[in-house]
C-alpha cells in the first residue's frame, strides 16, 4: 500500500490528509466524503507552471476539467497561469462563475451544440478546438452572427494508441474525435478552416491516449505532427500558431502502476517541437498539453464508513462500506483498481485479504476487489486512494443515494467546497403535473 | 427494429408515442429527453394486478424502485395496489413524499446504515428484508429504542444463476447479498432473527438473477425455497409468513431477447409454492415477487438531436447525439444493445450501418455499435427505445451536462414529471468556503 501523495501521512496510527486527521473529517462531514488535498493540487498546478510556463515560452498547460469540475477547483487553477479545457458549455458556465478568464478556456468536444458554440462565443471565449465538417460550418455561421472571430484549432487523430483501458482509447483511427490522418481528411478540414472567414486557423491538437506510461507515445506522435505541420506549411503557405499534445498524462492508482513525470513528457515534447521546427526552418508553435487526472487524481481520497460484513466459507471474505458505484463508476466501469486503508487502524498488519462492497443494490457494485486490508469493524473508516479525478464529476444518485460532499484540505484546515445532497435535494427537480 | 412497446406507434413516416408525436416532444420540451409512456407503465402495473393480485389471493408484487424513482412513478404504482422494494431510505423519502404507503414498502440492501434504518422505522416503514448478520443486530437495537417490532425476510442466495451480464448476476455462491445456503449460514441468521426480541420472522428471499429468458431457474429457485422453508418448519416450528421470489423479469431491448411474460413467471413460481406447501401440509405463505425493469423499462424512449458525423474510410462511420453516457450508461457500463430509428423518418429504409456516439469526452461514450438507420441529418431526431429502467436513475452530470427532462405520455398529452437542468443547476451544491 502507497499513500499516492506526500501529502498524506500515517501518525499514530492514523491516516491524516495535509495534517487533518481523517477520523475528524469523517466526523465533522460524515461519509462518504470525497476529500482534496489542496496542498497536492497546488503542488500539482505549481509543476506545470514550473516545468513548463516559467521553463519554455509560449507554452500552456490546459487543466483538463471534466477530471473535476467546480467552482472551487478553478479558482484554484486560476492562480497557476494555466489554461483549461472544457468539453461542454456546462463546463464553461461552472468556470466563468469561478472568474476564470474565458480567453484561456479551450472549448473541446466531439459535438458541441449549436446552444453551446453560441454560449461559448457570447461569453469571450475564443479558441475551439475544432472535431468535424459540421462543426466548422457552426462555428463560422455562428461567429458570423455574433460578429467574432474565433481561433480553431483542428484535431487530427494521429493513429497512435497508448495506454489505459480500451474505453478511454483515443488517438487510434477508429475514434469518434477528430479528423483522421490516415487520408487526407484532415487537409481538407484544414483548408474548410482557413476558408472560414470568422474561423482563425490556428494549429492542430492531438491526443494520444489516456494514462500513458511509455513516453515513445508522445515520441511518435509529436514527430507526426511535426511533419504534419510542415506539410501545412507546404501546402498552405501557413505557419501554425498553436500545437496541443492533448492529455494522457497518467497517475498511480496502485503500485502496478508507473506514470511518467510532467517534466519527462513536457521536456520530450518541448525537444522534438522545437528541434523539429528548427530544422525545418520554421517558428516554433506555442505548445500546449491538456493534464486533467495528474492535477488532481492522487489528490482524493475518499473516506468511507465501513458497515455489514460476508464471510463465504471457502469463497470470499465482503466488507461493505457506505458509499460504492454511485460515487465512483470506474471499478464498474473500467475495472480499475485501488489502494486503500482502515484509516484509523493505519499501521495495524494487513492481514485479512476482503473485497470491499459498496451499498448499492447489485452485485456488480464491487470498489476493491482482493485487497489486503487491516482487521476491520462496522464504524470503521476506510481510505480510498487516488479518487480525485472522474469520481465526483461522474458520480450518480442512482439508488437514491445523495452525492457527498466535498472537502479541500490544506495546512492542517479543511473545508466544504460542494455540500452533501440531503433527501430534499432527490426530489428538487420533480415536477407534481398534469395532463 | 421494433417499438418495444405497443403504445409506440409509426404514423406518416413519424414515430409517435402514446399518439403524441416524437418531434413534437423534442420542440416542447428538448433534447436529450427521456420520454416515458405512462400508457405502457399503467399497462405494466395492471398485468401485476390483474395477473397476480387478482388471481392468487395473499400475494404482492413490489415495483423495484431502483429502476426508475420519482414522485410521478410512485403515484402512478399505489393505484394499483402494488408494493414497492427500496433499496435506501432515499428512496424510501422520495416514496413516502409521494404519499406511498410505508406499510407497502420492503426496504433492500446490502449495507443498510443505521441512519436509513432509523429513518425507516420512524416513518413506518415495517417489512424489512435482512442481508446479513450486522444488520440483526442494528435492526434489533434500533426497533428496540424505537419501540417497535418490524418483520424480517431472511435473504438466502439460492445459488443459482440466471441471466443477463455479470455484473448484474446475483444468486450465485460468490455474492455481497444475503445468507449463504451452500452451508448452515442461513439457518444461523433465520435463529439470530427469531430470538431478536424487535424483529418478527417473516419469511424468505431470493433473488436469482437479472433478465431472466429461461424460467428454468425460477422452478430450481422455488423448489429449493419449498425444501427451505420446510427446514425451517422442521427446525424450528415455524411457517413462514412470505416467500418473496425476488425480480429478474425481463424486457427486450432488441429482437435478440426473449423475455419470459410476467404471467409465465407469476403461475410457475405460484403452482411450484402451492403445491409444494401443500404436500408437506404447510399453509401457503404470502407471494412476493420484485419487478423493476418490467414495469417500465420499455415504456421509455429516449429522443436526441443527431449533430455532428464522422466518416471513416474502410473503418465505421459516426453519428453524435446530444446526450450520452451521462444519461445512458447502461452501453459502456454492461455493454447493453439497443434499438433505434430516427423519429420524423421513420419509414425511410433502414439503409446506413452507423455507429451512434454521446457527446462526452470519452471514447467509450458509445451508445450503440453498429445499427442500420435511416440516412440522417444534424437536427434529425433520433429515438432510441427501451430506456425507462436504469437509466433516469443511474444518470450523472459528468462533463457538467445537465440531466435531461423527464415527460410522461398518455393518450395523446404528455407532461413533464422531472424539470431539465440548468447551467445554475450545476453549481446549485457548490460552496464558496475559506479555511
Amino acid at each position: 500500500m502507497v499513500l499516492q501523495t506526500e501529502f498524506a501521512q500515517i501518525k499514530n496510527n492514523n491516516l491524516y490528509i495535509d495534517d487533518v486527521k481523517a477520523t475528524d473529517l469523517a466526523e465533522k462531514y460524515g461519509t462518504p466524503l470525497y476529500v482534496m488535498s489542496e496542498g497536492h493540487i497546488r503542488h500539482q498546478f505549481n509543476k506545470l507552471k514550473t516545468k513548463m510556463i516559467d521553463k519554455y515560452e509560449n507554452t500552456l498547460p490546459l487543466f483538463a476539467s471534466k477530471s473535476f469540475s467546480c467552482l472551487a477547483i478553478y479558482k484554484v487553477a486560476k492562480e497557476y497561469g494555466v489554461g483549461i479545457d472544457c468539453v461542454s458549455a456546462g463546463e464553461i458556465s461552472v468556470a466563468l462563475k469561478a472568474g476564470f478568464d474565458p480567453k484561456k478556456i479551450y472549448f473541446h468536444g466531439n459535438n458541441k451544440l449549436p446552444s453551446e458554440i453560441e454560449y461559448a462565443l457570447s461569453n469571450g471565449v475564443e479558441n475551439l478546438i475544432i472535431d468535424n465538417f459540421h462543426e466548422i460550418e457552426l462555428v463560422q455561421e455562428i461567429a458570423q452572427k455574433l460578429n467574432v472571430v474565433v481561433n480553431g484549432v483542428v484535431r487530427i487523430t494521429p493513429g497512435v494508441y497508448a495506454g489505459g483501458h480500451d474505453y478511454i482509447r483515443v488517438g487510434a483511427k477508429d475514434t469518434k474525435f477528430g479528423f483522421s490522418s490516415h487520408d487526407n481528411t484532415y487537409l481538407k478540414a484544414i483548408k474548410k478552416v482557413i476558408d472560414a472567414p470568422n474561423i482563425n486557423f490556428d494549429g492542430i491538437h492531438c491526443h494520444v491516449g489516456s494514462q500513458i506510461e511509455d513516453v515513445q507515445a508522445y515520441v511518435l506522435a509529436m514527430n507526426k505532427f511535426v511533419d504534419i505541420s510542415y506539410e501545412i506549411y507546404d501546402i498552405f503557405g501557413i505557419v501554425i500558431n498553436k500545437l496541443n499534445a492533448g492529455g494522457g498524462f497518467g497517475i498511480a492508482y496502485t503500485e502496478a502502476d508507473k506514470p511518467l513525470e510532467f517534466e519527462t513528457v513536457v521536456d520530450t515534447i518541448m525537444e522534438i517541437i522545437t528541434k523539429g521546427f528548427e530544422a525545418r526552418g520554421l517558428k516554433r508553435p506555442m505548445v500546449l498539453v491538456e493534464p486533467g487526472r495528474y492535477c488532481v487524481g492522487n489528490a482524493g481520497i475518499t473516506l468511507y464508513t465501513v458497515g455489514s460484513s460476508k464471510y463465504i466459507k471457502d469463497i470470499r471474505d465482503y466488507i461493505s462500506v457506505d458509499g460504492g458505484m454511485t460515487d465512483n463508476i470506474r471499478s464498474s466501469l473500467y475495472a480499475a483498481k485501488y489502494d486503500a486503508i482502515i484509516a484509523n487502524k493505519a499501521e495495524m498488519p494487513t492481514s485479512h485479504l476482503v473485497t470491499v462492497a459498496g451499498k448499492n443494490c447489485e452485485s456488480g457494485d464491487i470498489l476493491i476487489k482482493d485487497i489486503m486490508l487491516q482487521d476491520s469493524q462496522p464504524g470503521d473508516i476506510l481510505a480510498v486512494f487516488s479518487t480525485g479525478a472522474y469520481h465526483y464529476s461522474m458520480s450518480s444518485n442512482y439508488n437514491q443515494l445523495p452525492k457527498p460532499a466535498v472537502v479541500f484540505t490544506y495546512e492542517g484546515k479543511s473545508r466544504e467546497v460542494i455540500r452533501r445532497q440531503t433527501f430534499d435535494d432527490l426530489v428538487y427537480y420533480d415536477i407534481d403535473s398534469t395532463y
